[in-house]
């Protein structure tokens, strides 16, 4: 997508040039600022601190961060170790682990000169698979998309609400929930985004934002309590969100806070999409609720807010009053009995066992 | 209730000192300052300014507001200029047009050379009724409270919910939703708060959070997206929130994100009570959604962050991109239908007309 005008990635290698390259997403809305990656545990940092973030590249991530790994040292205990660095950096997301064990096995049958290589090769594939499974769903999406419009008054715009960034900045490249609104632009329809602000970490109102500003997209942030409202009074034609990870029964875990927005579709007839690219469902999993470890992040996410001041400096505020405890829970679970349907790279299904099945039979376990 | 261990109310008059005095409340958690109000355009401008908010507080200051206008000319001209000022800062809050219109009305009774000392002692009858009401709510929602505690193992505390500031600082004392709370407390019960933090002003996380934790009462601050996830988990017993306006269905509008959490509520079976005193019922409304006018408040709310920085210092941070524009609903409506109950002075009744009408028969229009 563009940024200034300029067409990029978040993630990607520069010809001569040693390590891999991301955009610190940390620093925006505000600086547009780059970061080399040198070794395996700069990418394990950057991960961590949140520079990306987004299942989808965080798993690219991941496989770069092998890719470093490998380059370092290809024998087999610096590559496990760098796997499990990789791993435990993000509990909740399931395209870290799914990529890392990927390269590992790759790289397992080779012999240990041949390792950096085939490295980079696979983390480059990982990346460019990402890409065409985010233009896939675009194209499956952009259909529910244009249903709606073809109701509309002419010239009257879609409203797609979203929540936190399942955005090209999530991705490698077009998003997994923005792809479909990408798509929409790129045919000609007339869309309009509420984007939820996503409190704790504003992704949102910091990146979502952002991104679709970048290309142009008319769109409005809104508190994360104010999508019940605008659905109440039909200001909102469809949800498309992204996920973190998908059960095998269609649950959708995704940033906290996209439950209510489920329930008040529900409450509303307003139609609740997930796109869920097939990396992110785990099919040894059915009850989302009971079976997915949520991450709890740092307190000082809640009680600090980071932001530029008038003077244009990066200042962080205290938000809450000294001495009262916060929880900061990262993600929860939309039961798939809330979810319209799924956006996969193989079309949009119905968000349960035998539709997520018939879809991915070779995915299926047991 | 206490500051710094110290009992005080949220809006007072000191003997031979002209004027009123009130919190300033914008400047919570970081700074606890008190200012005089010595016209009604000051009180006006601290409605406003939400220097003083809450449905029952802005009552009672522009019951005070009109004192200080009949101070300075008793005249029907001025008092009716006073009024309208008083009633314009506010759209949604019935407290505000009913003060007022109380005061007018008692007023235009007397002769002018008795109107100023009147109205003093009504905006103090005003203030002591206030607290009487929610003394009284206090005492009726407690028992929901105790229910409760009777069925934990003993010393696990119950678990309440709550979303906005419907606390001490709303009011003139003790609070409505927080004085089955602060009720409980007394009577040794063992209570824990999720504090909602209530974007887009955060009156959660600087007033409820600030209040509670002066008053010792264990809590733990939440952001918004939050209360699903912990009623998924069993981790809440009961919600009570406020309300700005009641209709004579049961119907409630207050903070925006409400609605979000009565779904929430609804959709675990958890139960969810509004503390509606009598003076935020409105019987000539019955359907909310469609009756009830919804203030869209500054984009700099959403856009800015207020707090404290490292150093000390109050800070305004920007935390959206330059360019993106916003949308800022004061307040959504729950339906009736997911409300469990309304916790009154007159005691927790069902949210419908026939229930509302036994409660308030003198109240029933037409």
């Amino acid at each position: 997508m563009r940024v200034n005008g300029r067409s990029m990635r978040t993630i990607w290698t520069e010809p001569g040039e040693a390590g891999v390259f991301i955009i610190d997403q940390t620093q925006l809305p505000h600086r547009f600022l780059t970061r080399r990656l040198h070794s395996v545990e700069d990418a394990a940092e950057a991960i961590l601190s949140m520079q990306v973030r987004g299942a989808p590249l965080i798993g690219a991530t991941a496989a770069y961060g092998m890719a470093l790994a490998a380059a370092s040292d290809p024998g087999e205990s610096a590559l496990a170790a760098a796997a499990g660095r990789l791993v435990g950096t993000r509990p909740t997301a399931v395209n870290l682990k799914w990529a890392v064990t990927r390269v590992i096995e790759q790289l397992s049958r080779l012999p240990a000169e041949d390792r950096a290589k085939a490295a980079w090769a696979l983390a480059a594939d990982i990346a460019e698979e990402d890409i065409a499974l985010n233009r896939a769903m675009g194209e499956h999406g952009v259909r529910l998309i244009e249903a709606i419009a073809a109701q509309k008054q002419a010239g009257r715009p879609v409203n797609i609400l979203t929540h936190c960034n399942a955005g090209w900045l999530a991705t490698v490249d077009r998003g997994t929930a923005t792809a479909s609104i990408y798509e929409a632009c790129e045919r000609g329809l007339a869309v309009h985004v509420y984007v939820d602000e996503t409190r704790p970490r504003n992704q949102g109102a910091s990146l979502t934002a952002w991104e679709l500003g970048q290309e142009g997209v008319p769109h409005t942030v809104i508190p994360d309590n104010t999508g019940g409202h605008l659905m109440q009074h039909g200001l909102v034609d469809i949800v498309i969100v992204g996920t973190d990870r998908t059960t095998a029964a269609g649950d959708v875990c995704n940033k906290i806070g996209t439950y209510l927005k489920a329930l008040a579709a529900k409450d509303n007839g307003v139609p609740f999409y997930v796109a869920a690219p097939s990396p992110s469902i785990d099919f040894s999993l059915s009850d989302g609720i009971a079976e997915i470890p949520i991450e709890e992040r740092s307190s000082a996410e809640v009680t600090h807010m980071t932001g530029e001041t008038a003077a244009g400096e990066i200042e962080t505020v205290r938000i809450t009053p000294e001495g009262s405890p916060v929880a900061n829970y990262g993600f929860d679970v939309t039961p798939a009995r809330l979810i319209t349907g799924l956006i996969t790279e193989r079309g949009v299904i119905a968000a349960n066992e035998s539709a997520l099945a018939a879809a991915f039979p070779e995915r299926v376990i047991g």
